[in-house]
């Protein structure tokens, strides 16, 4: 899950000369919505069957919450008005779009079966819903956070991409990953002693811990130690050196996010790891944020003094399909990325199903690079 | 570009308590369109301003095709009615869409500048149209095919891994591909002294030559011997032993292509191939298609007494954002296809762009499959 203070929200874009900054050229999907909500949600039901209709039955479940403001209303099989998110029904009635100035010109929809939860906390929308084809879908402020279906690609490879190559890691700070996957995923390494966790979002554990109790498991672990809080503030309070692995579960970096992307913070990451010690942060797509991963990579090496490399994995809900990490190292003892050196012992921790995604071969594939990107970012690195 | 009599067609969903057999529930979207396409269209127009209107003012370049009898109306800027290609405007005004039978529950969807042609073959429904941040794309009966942004990692890829896993092939056959990319890519082999392609639909070659230039320069190599004809036969009819590889550029084995998955079409290239020789087919999504993907292996495993493996890459707009390949070689010469033998010499083919994608590294990388995967391939495969 890709989290902390989510800007992002779902947009209609208006093209003009200046696609350049699209941010300056944006209609909330939400203004949109209200707009077309009623009558494409007749057409659509007036042409489904009631098969049809009964599968998009939009229900919402938390009458009192503040997203009902920005919601279209939706006319159901049996004709009442049910009040249904903002990012629904623009698209196809019944399906969720997501859109964002973060990669305008497309849309990855899913079709929706059932709204399980919709709320705002003081720093997101929050949405749960049962997706007819990838299981129940976690979305922040309009952009899909994990589904079940492929939850498995990412915070498997963001969580044994650095704890593998190390040996022994025993204390582990987590920024964000209020769901508890990157939690589940630390568990399974025995010799870690200590698991502590930022997240700035309560209402996302909450709602993890309720809908998706295969993902919040990892809340479950006598290791961890949970802080709802600004990540950013607790990496500058941390103990020097204390850390054996930071893994930053962020979001992208437009707008409150985007300090997580800049020098400070990898700074007040650097001070935190004892030598030697690794970070692994989300770094966007390679189809998408080039220019964005040049940034983060000539930043990364200006700081860690070790190892600095460049990641990437199948995520098939995450736009372009693709998630890349930034994996760096502290001055100390070697970290070679490619090869790593802990294998998981997946007994150690019991009430974990086995891996689904992640293995050796896989770790090291992670890091060949395709040609157009291998370039800028080798050159930026070394 | 994934070709040869495409099935696949765009569809919105019925979902019913036979979830399992989706083919017997589906509404061709084109029906759906038709139903809905005057509202929203009014509805869209009317809350873009002008110069977003004008972004989507959708021509029909081809008047007398016969596309136009499935295609909706659209209102313009300036109130005209113009007829826009059935795959549009039932999602999001001015967006093509991407549903299919193969993928059901989910949709990729693509801004659309300006529909650039539209016309109907023998075999399928072929438009091109300028998108608004993929460039130019390619979609064969409501199925995209290629976007000029990421063409560059199927057309690589599906091409250079068989080739660069055997030393000089000479002899090089490719089925389906009529867009030119295979052949472009083909064409960097300074070994290679022929390559036929057998292509069933003219529309397709004609169309690339006219929009996607850089694509179909592959057609100007003098190697190239151009047929256009159904691959089935013609390789029915090809000579025992002759080639040194056989691309399959093939459609989905959901109808008509179904055979080009099966037992007698693997044989008939096993014997078109010399000991030793290679073949390389497209073999859908990991995330989306397993129970086709164990089929397909276990075909290859029993006709192929060479190496059976399966590879896969990341291609943004096609579903899952991913795409497989199965890749066979004959009894005969040893072939390792995860550590290529025959590095591509760039310089050979004067006329061509660097290579964007493919290198050595995501060769191997390629082969290094999720568990989930894993576990299922090797068990056929070995």
């Amino acid at each position: 899950m890709k989290l902390i203070q989510r800007i992002s929200t779902a947009y209609i874009f208006r093209f003009t000369s200046h696609q350049n900054n699209p941010a300056k050229t944006l209609i909330p999907l939400s203004h949109f919505t209200r707009f077309l909500s009623s009558s494409p949600s007749r057409a659509a039901a007036a042409a489904m069957d009631a098969k049809e209709a009964s599968a998009t039955d939009l229900k919402r479940p938390r009458e009192e919450d503040d997203a009902a403001a920005a919601a279209a209303s939706m006319e159901t099989e049996n004709g009442d008005q049910t009040k249904e998110p903002a990012c629904f029904s623009s698209v196809i009635p019944g399906w969720f779009s997501e859109m964002s100035p973060m990669w305008p010109g497309e849309a990855h929809s899913l079709k929706v079966e059932k709204v399980l939860f919709q709320g705002k906390s003081d720093y997101q929308d929050v949405i749960v819903f049962q997706s007819a084809t990838y299981g129940k879908v976690l979305v922040l402020d309009g952009v899909i956070q994990l589904t079940e279906r492929d939850e498995c690609a990412y915070q498997e490879m963001i969580t044994h991409l650095p704890l593998c190559s190390i040996p022994n890691p025993k204390k582990v700070l987590v920024i964000g990953g209020g769901d508890g996957g990157v939690l589940r995923e630390v568990a399974r390494h025995a010799s870690v002693e200590q698991i502590d966790m930022c997240e700035i979002d309560k209402m996302v554990v909450d709602v993890s811990k309720q809908f998706f109790p295969n993902v919040a498991i990892g809340f479950e672990d006598p290791r961890v130690n949970l802080v709802i809080g600004d990540g950013v503030a607790f990496l500058k309070n941390a103990a020097e050196g204390s850390y054996d692995a930071v893994i930053v579960d962020s979001s992208d970096p437009i707008g409150p996010a985007k300090e997580l992307f800049e020098k400070p913070f990898f700074q007040s990451v650097a001070r935190a790891l004892r030598p030697g010690g690794v970070v692994c942060t989300q770094a966007e797509s390679l189809w998408l944020h080039m220019d964005i991963i040049e940034d983060i990579v000539s930043n990364c090496r200006e700081i860690f003094k070790g190892s600095v490399n460049y990641a990437w994995t199948s995520v098939p809900t995450y736009p372009s399909g693709v998630i890349g990490f930034m994996l760096c190292s502290t001055e100390g003892p070697d970290v070679d990325f490619k090869n790593p050196v802990n294998p998981i012992d997946d007994s150690s921790s019991k009430s974990n199903a086995p891996l689904k995604f992640y293995n050796a071969e896989i770790h090291s594939a992670a890091f060949c690079l395709p040609s157009f990107a291998k370039k800028v970012i080798e050159s930026k690195a070394n």
